[in-house]
């Protein structure tokens, strides 16, 4: 059973990302949240306690967000190539769609990569398991057949993972209106060249 | 001719850079400047008036930095499909060497990708500048008969583009050693498709 308590905290955290998403998690306060949802900043430090509580919550929100909007229906697709090709429709909903800032833990990763604690090791935990789900829907379309046997998975998902990145990229800074389609042609030359035939 | 003043203008600038890599360009100041350099502040404001001016200086001085490093001597090897291949490896070099960071570029944008403002401007035309010299490099393998005469080079410099944020990402977050591997053997398998045969 979902509390009056776990709803107003998850509300919170909807809120919370949507700021990170645009001022990053470093520019993430207690008093800003605060601002933002009309809460006060007594009631919202009940909540968190600190300022890093708030930003490793806000991180672990992101994380259940992204199994609701791109991991669970991914494996909800059939096994193999299809299921590839559910992983980046998922993935380019939850760039476009989710927050307004774009894919959060891309934006996150430049802000942590050089900056050791907690948070950074949240981050790599996240993005390490987020490569291995790629490296394992791969693996699953060799198994049925559709990608070459000799396929490096691991390679093709830092393949795509890259892709992904090139369009968060191209698409955000540049605003480029081809960048979706950029990144669906690169997919597909990719999913090309491992296709067995 | 070099003078004393413009000397001490870019050790300053190549400090700032340094620091702009681990702690981005937004927590980049005068004051935290002062304190790297053993410079005054009062010195430091003379030469940049305020934290904004300090901040596009060092980014003018990282697209000068990157012209040495990077562009020059991509265009001093043979065209067509070497000078492809030099682009990225003074790519890898700029990236692992020039700062404590990385491609500070890369980090640049994500601070700024949500951030309206002359930074942001600057950064979007180096970026641009960037991608456009990718797809003129690809441009001169077509031309040389090296790459298919139907490639796409806009798509080439999306697609390489983003194997270089790739190693950034995987390289800098996930320490992984396999990362400038992974980004070589994936540029080999954009290079194999792009060759005319």
């Amino acid at each position: 059973m979902v509390s009056k308590g776990d709803e107003t905290r998850a509300v919170i955290l909807d809120e919370a990302l949507q700021l990170a998403s645009t001022v990053g998690f470093t520019g993430l306060s207690i008093g800003q949240l605060a601002e933002h949802t009309g809460m006060s900043k007594s009631g919202l430090f009940a909540h968190f306690r600190s300022k890093e509580q708030l930003q490793l919550q806000a991180l672990a929100h992101a994380r259940a967000r992204f199994t609701d909007v791109v991991v669970r229906p991914t494996l909800d697709a059939p096994r193999g190539e299809p299921r590839v090709r559910e992983l980046l429709e998922r993935w380019l909903t939850w760039e476009r769609d989710t927050l307004t800032g774009g894919c959060i833990f891309v934006a996150a990763t430049a802000e942590y990569d050089d900056q050791p604690g907690p948070m950074r090791d949240a981050l790599v935990r996240d993005q390490a398991d987020w490569v291995e789900f790629i490296a394992h829907v791969a693996r699953s379309a060799v198994a049925e057949g559709h990608f070459r046997g000799d396929l490096d998975a691991d390679q093709f998902a830092y393949h795509l993972l890259s892709l992904m990145l090139g369009l968060h990229h191209t698409g955000r800074l540049l605003a480029d209106p081809r960048a979706r389609d950029r990144c669906r042609t690169a997919v597909e030359q990719l999913i090309g060249d491992a296709r067995a035939d």
